[in-house]
């Protein structure tokens, strides 16, 4: 399944979304403002997050002003913490691009940020629905809880699974979960619709972090977009390695521990093998599987169509996708 | 006029306001949240916004529970630009004390700045009031703007006085002005008290700002709690040098601009003795009082009130004021 099928149904409506957001953060009276925009505007990313935004409002009926500025403030929440994300990680790349803090510096990638974050409050404000508030205010606090959470324990590199899936679902479900709800409501869903797509989004949006943290063990740069390796060189362990952990002996983790920690040339590779021979890669791809198939179970609430196929169609993306 | 005069008449107010922002950030689940929590909180500032708060809500009657949001919810954004500025300026120190980037480093600063700016979303939920959140995104946006602009002129050195002033407004006025605004709203200030608010917050503001700036020039790094000539050091031109600059020949202009761009032992203090003998410092405190005015005539419509007359203090205090 390719990412371009499962977006054919909502093609006019991501025309529409693009519209929107340059429109929402445009000035034209801050020069620097308008010359990130111009540098962003060629890495606008999958847009995976308004893609499920119209699809769970599809769910329901058309997409409709709601709708758009539900896509829209996601949106601009998830690149704003993006570009906060690169300048803590120190990340030279983006998109399989230069980054922005590699071109523009640290400053500007953090004011930027801000910036988008206080744009997308405006645009909160132009859609006037308390829910929609409350959803994306309680989202942003749990965004920056799991990052302050992972930035924190990077030092320490102890770890076990239930922390590893808290921190996931922190950084990458509650995101996806409220780009799935965000197009329920919009779309007059009920209670337990919108439960439904929580779930739905929640679980997908795991099943999707699990996914680019085993890539990050057997991808190669050129089409993930991101250096290979990239999570072991900023210390963080992820399921593959954890689950490699969890199968050898206490001397032996320590030893992998030490190599992540003062790394010479060639240690990251034999950690980065160790993971895949303890079979930590073909664990995380089961468990990635086992929250897609969670998500999809989550739709069943809702009437086949084809709306909901595209919907099971993108949790199927989500783990099978090599980028 | 001693700051703690000008608080004394909101001392309870601002006693609760200190533990509702407490309560506001607190987890109790994410230790390196509680860890910065702890830290911080023996960094508490001077609580200008709030007093200012504070003081506009009692002109108009008793503070009540929406005042105390907004207090909150002004202070929580203030801090979190703080901490983001402190991570663009790479700064030392903060309050006379260790900064949290320098004690904690730029990535818990970041996601920290991110974690409050969460928070205060919260509290504008629960304030639920639409005019708050709209005074709130907009002066989040303004800030933004602002910091991103200061941040791209630090490298050409090209400023002139009305770039300055807007400026100045965007990065001080704006929040002074919001956090006036915001407890007029809570006591139910007409539209014309209002705009009232406004005006004297933005003045005042901008007269802070400057008089910050030039105590940059003239003060003493034990008193205003940061480095004396600090502005120099990260390439920011503010008004002091904007004034002498325009005494001055082309000529002279260049080889200060030279020094401040490579600047050897020596240099910078250079600079800043041109600054003052050319009638900078004399020049920014003229303004900073015409701005001290503008604020004090703004509260006219008032009615003479004890309230009004430490308004009227708190306008004499941001001119006055050594640190």
């Amino acid at each position: 399944m390719r990412l371009e099928q499962v977006q054919e149904l909502v093609k006019p409506e991501l025309a529409e979304f693009c519209r929107r957001y340059d429109a929402a953060i445009k000035t034209g009276k801050t020069p620097i403002v308008d010359q990130v925009i111009r540098f962003l505007s060629g890495r606008r990313g999958k847009m995976l997050r308004p893609t499920l935004t119209y699809l769970s409002a599809r769910l329901l009926g058309d997409c409709n002003e709601r709708t758009h500025f539900a896509a829209v403030v996601v949106e601009l929440l998830h690149n704003a913490t993006l570009l906060h994300d690169d300048v803590v990680d120190n990340s030279d790349r983006r998109r399989g691009l230069p980054s922005l803090n590699s071109m523009f510096g640290n400053k500007i990638s953090v004011l930027f940020g801000d910036y988008l974050l206080a744009n997308s409050l405006l645009s909160m404000l132009e859609c006037g629905d308390a829910r929609v508030f409350e959803v994306l205010a309680r989202t942003a606090r749990r965004l920056a809880k799991g990052e302050l959470d992972q930035a924190a324990r990077s030092k320490n590199l102890d770890m076990d699974e239930e922390t590893y899936y808290r921190m996931v679902s922190n950084k990458t479900g509650a995101l996806v979960a409220a780009s799935c709800v965000l197009g329920g409501m919009s779309g007059g869903a009920t209670d337990e619709q919108v439960e439904a797509l929580r779930t739905f989004g929640e679980a997908l949006g795991v099943a999707f972090q699990i996914q680019d943290d085993l890539l990050d063990y057997t991808g190669s740069a050129s089409i993930i977009g991101k250096p290979v390796g990239g999570d072991l060189k900023e210390r963080k362990i992820t399921l593959p390695l954890l689950h490699a952990f969890s199968r050898s002996s206490a001397s032996e983790v320590r030893e992998m521990k030490r190599l992540i920690t003062r790394p010479r040339m060639g240690d990251l590779s034999r950690v980065a093998r160790f993971a895949v021979e303890r079979g930590g890669v073909d664990y995380a791809r089961a468990r990635a599987l086992d929250f897609s198939r969670e998500a999809l179970e989550a739709l069943a609430c809702f009437p086949a169509s084809p709306v909901r196929d595209q919907l099971h169609a993108f949790s199927a993306f989500a783990v099978e996708r090599s980028f």
